[in-house]
Formats: structure tokens, sequence, C-alpha cells
């Protein structure tokens, strides 16, 4: 997507030098590439969360194969490392596993991460255009479209386009009177830094909310329908994404609001059935306690927004299960989130 | 309670002085007394949430009426101004009714405020009583007793003791293992700062968690049980609470969580039957684009969290349906949240 009328994707490599990606940890205050070099550069972007988005973790561990390659360390050495980085998203491991068929050579590794990025973008894309036809059965019911999200399933989650955000993109770009209501996202905010910088680049209308409010939006009927992402989804449609969507996909059930899981292929895990069954990473305290932003002076800084003393747990992610879920987007078009609705789709996984 | 050993109230007068409040806009960070001299510094500590809590709130206004009377204003003048302070939370309007009856000299009126405050802790020690029974019950059964709670009722929402917490601080006196599991509760962050607070300062074991969090938390067996306040309930049971509470609800029904609401008889509101008729505060954008906390240096800052150019919502409480409610637990007893369990406790109101 574009960033000051410029094109980028979220990762990409620019013929023979280094792979570069945005640095997500600096936004929506600073727009930084940086260089990735080594497979160590890899593996920590991937754990600080510079680059994050189950797809875009992806997209990043394959690369970071081809750079370990390139620096001379052995191919086993390097999925092992990558695969330690994240354990919730099971696009890390879907895409170290391509990268251990394909990698035969330092070119052959570079190829396959190159096209694992140009295949994504086109999964994205076709997400994108069965979400979009969701969008339009309600636009022909009401003049404007309110649209709930949580997190950040955008481009810069994906390579380009996103998986909850591109049937979005799509109806505005229609001509389609979409409104986005984006959650916050605590603890770190990806709603109100990410998906909101994603929203106002392209001109999408847009409120943030704090992850509070969206129920209570939903009871006033405010919310048309809800659309997520998710980082990894059970044959059975059972959805782990972000820590907060199992509460809203609760409040959508309670309201009758359509609840929407949009995702490529590479995000199910086709060997668990049961959600309880998905590791849930637990993160930092200090992601809770502490917040970072600009002062009214421009300056980036940190503060503790807690009592001080006081502890912290931090879970990154919660299930959904699948009987809360309406319908699943992937790019071979909708289906019911249950695992006759995703064989439909995927009769090769039976 | 006690704030480095030494007992406060959240509101009192000393002897023809002044009437003082703790500054909770100050806290965690500062404990800062400051004094109300003129009708106008109540109602604008009630405005800005220097003081909060339905209960808090309804004292202040009674002191304000006096303080009112002091410096010559009209007692409807008065009346008028501070029932136009905050829309949703009803002790306002009880406690403006209380003076309006009482107030025929100013010495009646400082005499009615204070009683209004010795009420309330009175009904807040008779809250605790009735909800630690409820506490000692889960704790016949399992070692430790994980509570959630939502917002803050603490002693500093009320005039002492407060209303959720109430049974915590008695349970936890009477030695029963008691952790509470303390939402952030964004936008203002009173869980994290107030509530955390509260608890620390009287050595609760507590753990501070973003708002997503609770409903994981309860889906993994970790909460026995939610305990929250309420700014106005309807007398079929409906609870306007801080926003966010309704998602909670939801999410202990889920997961047969037992949902308890604590309340003093003066945040019924008789008038209305259906919670949707509760008027919803909508506060400032910037409470949600902006927080403020301190610095490592030591020094308070407020800080933009949200992409430059977003907008932002902020409805301020929720209505949680009497159906999502196991319990409400006033200064009479326990009964269940409808019409029916309420005028048992409360038969003069049939």
């Amino acid at each position: 997507m574009n960033v000051e009328g410029k094109h980028y994707r979220s990762i990409w490599r620019e013929a023979n030098s280094a792979v570069r990606i945005i640095d997500q940890t600096k936004l929506p205050y600073r727009f930084e590439i940086i260089e990735l070099k080594t497979l160590e550069d890899a593996a920590y972007a991937i754990e600080t969360m510079q680059v994050r988005g189950a797809p875009c973790i992806g997209a990043t561990a394959a690369y970071g194969v081809a750079l370990a390659l390139q620096e001379g360390v052995e191919l086993d050495t390097a999925i092992e490392r990558l695969s330690r980085t994240r354990p919730t998203a099971v696009n890390l491991h879907w895409a170290l596993g391509q990268m251990q068929s394909a990698a035969q050579s330092l070119e052959a590794a570079f190829a396959r991460a190159a096209a694992i990025c140009d295949e994504d973008v086109t999964t994205c894309k076709a997400i994108g255009r069965h979400g979009f036809e969701i969008i339009k059965g309600h636009a022909a019911k009401k003049p404007r479209v309110n649209i709930l999200t949580h997190c950040n399933a955008g481009w810069i989650a994906t390579v380009d386009w996103g998986t909850a955000l591109a049937p979005i993109y799509m109806a505005h770009d229609a001509g389609i009177d979409v409104h986005v209501w984006v959650d916050e996202t605590r603890p770190r905010n990806q709603g109100a830094a990410l998906t909101a910088w994603e929203l106002g680049a392209h001109g999408v209308p847009h409120t943030i909310i704090t992850d509070n409010a969206g129920g209570h939006l939903m009871q006033q009927g405010q919310v048309d329908l809800c659309i997520v992402g998710t980082d990894r989804t059970t044959r059975a449609g059972d959805v782990a994404n972000k820590i907060g969507t199992y509460l809203k996909a609760l409040a959508a059930f309670d309201n009758d609001v359509p609840f929407y899981v949009a995702l490529p292929h590479t995000t199910i895990d086709w060997t668990l059935r049961d959600g309880r069954d998905i590791p849930i990473e637990e993160r930092g305290a200090k992601e809770v306690t502490h917040l970072t932003g600009v002062t009214a002076a421009g300056a980036v800084e940190t503060i503790q927004v807690s009592a001080p003393g006081s502890s912290a747990g931090n879970p990154a992610f919660d299930v959904t299960p699948a009987r809360l879920v309406t319908g699943i987007i992937t790019e071979r078009g909708l289906t019911e989130a249950s695992e006759e609705g995703l064989l439909r789709l995927y009769p090769v996984r039976a």
C-alpha cells in the first residue's frame, strides 16, 4: 500500500542487496526502514516485533533462513533459531517448512523467500475480494457500513493488503462508505498505532476506541460487522488471535453482529482441532505497565502508567471458539468456522 | 483505609475548616490533598475526576451544596450547577435531593453532608460483610481465591472501604488467600492506577492485566469470581458501570464464573427499569489518544499513543443486562439481579 504516495511492502529485497523492513515498533511516530543482514537480525526483528502479524512473521522468517545461508550458518541451525522466536503464529512454522525443502542453495533460498512474499500478496488480494462481497452486501442495506476490527491485520501485518483490512481497502476504493471502529488493542496498541495509521494513510474513515468500548457500540447498533485476523486457526475453526478478540466475539454473538475472521491457508494449523491446544505466548509485564509515545514537544518518551510496585500479567493471545465465528474468509472464499467448512475449501487436508 | 500507616477517608472536613479530598487524578504518582472552598471547587473536582466513583461523587456534591451556602449562593443554583457535573452516576442526584431537604441552614447543610459521608462508610462496611461471606464460600473449596475486578470500586471511590473491594479487604484481613486480577480499565486506567495502588497499600496480592485479558483468564480457570461496582443500577437489576464491564460479564457467563455487583442502595435508580434508558457519558477523545504517567526520571509526562490525526470515541460506561449478573450485594445482603430480588431487600420501593 502507499505511504505518502509511494508504494511499499512490509518486507522486500532489492536485487542482491539487504532485506528491508519497516520498523513497526517506531510507527506511527517514525517511518523507519531497517536492513536485515543476518539470521540474528531477522530473529531479533520477529522477537521484538519490529515485524509482527502472522503472514509478515512468516515472510521475515523465510528471508531469515536465506540470510543465514548467506553468512554460512547451517540450515537446521537457522530453522531451529527462527522457530523459537514466537510461539503462537503458525505461519512461522509453515514458512520454515517451505524453506527447509527449498533452500538447496543460497540462490534458491532467496528465490523461495521472494516467492513466499509474492504468494502472500496474491493471497491477501483474494481474501480482500471475498471479504469485499460481504461488505457490499451490507452496503446494499444501509448507506454507511460500520466495521469493528481488533489489533492490526492490515498490510503491514502481511506483505501487502492485509487480511482483515484487505476487504475494507477494496470496499473503500470501490466507493462504499465504510467506517472502521479501531480497537486500540492494549497492551501494544497495534490498533491505535498501526491500524489507525494504515487507514489514515489510505484515507479510510475510522475512529479509535478503547478495547472496552466495542460491546457498548454493538448494543447501540453502531457496528454492522466485525472482521479480525488470526495467528493460528485450528482445523475445527477455533481462532487464536490477539488478546481480547474472544471478548469482542462474545459481544458480537450477544448482539447478532456477524463476526468474520480473515486468514490465508498458511494460518490454519491442520494438526490441531481444539483451540485450547494452541500455545499462548506470555509477554513481559512492562508492556502493560509502561507505554511509549510522543510528548507535546515531539520527543519519544516512555512512561509508567500503573501503580509502582504492582506486577502485571500479559497473555498475548486468546482463543475464540468456532461457535462464535460467523464465517472464515480465506483466499478460496467464505466458509463456516468448522472442520467441514474448512475441508470444503481445502479437501486435500481431509 | 490506611495510606502509609495513616487512616484517610476520600473526603473529610475538620471542624469548621475547608473540605479536603485526595486528588485522584494525581494517583498513583503523587498523594496530594486539595481543599475545596467553594461550590465551583466541588463542581470542578467532580467534572475533572479529582474525585470519582459514584458514592464519592455523591459525598462531594453534598459538601458542594454546603460550600455554596457558605459563599452565599442560592440553594437551587448550587443544586442545578452540581447536577450538571456528570450524567451517569445516580448517587449525585440522590445526594443533591438529600441536601435540598436538609439544607435549611449552613450548619444543617454541613451536618447533612457529614452524615452522608458517615452513612456511606457504614453502608460500605455492611456491603463488605455480605460480600465476605461469598468469598469465604469459595475459600472453603480451594486454597487461593482469584477475583477479577474492573475499574475502581475501592475505598477512594466511596468515602471509605469501597463497594466491590470492601469484601476483598475483609477477606484479606480475615486471613483468606485472595488474589485480585486488576483490569487496567482504559482509557483512564483507574484499575492500574487506583485499584492497584489501593490494594498494594493494603498488602492485598494482585496482578494488573489489560482489559483484553480477563476472558482468556476465565477460559483458563484462573478466575473464581468477579466483583464490580456500578454507577447506576435500575430497579430491574440492569447495571451501568465503567465501559468494558459488559464484556467481562459476557465472558463470566460463558465460563460459568459468578459475576457480582456491589452497590449501596443510593446507586439504585428506582425510576428506571431498562438499562438502555441510562444516559451514558461521552468523554473527550484525548483520554483515549493520550496518557499521563511518570518517566524513568520521575517526571510526570503526557504522551500521545495513537496515530496522529486519527480521532477517537470515548463512551465512559456501558450497561450489563441483569441476565448476566449472578447477584447484587447491597448493605442489606445478597440478592438476585431482578426487580423481585431488589424489592425483597427494599420493599418500600414496591
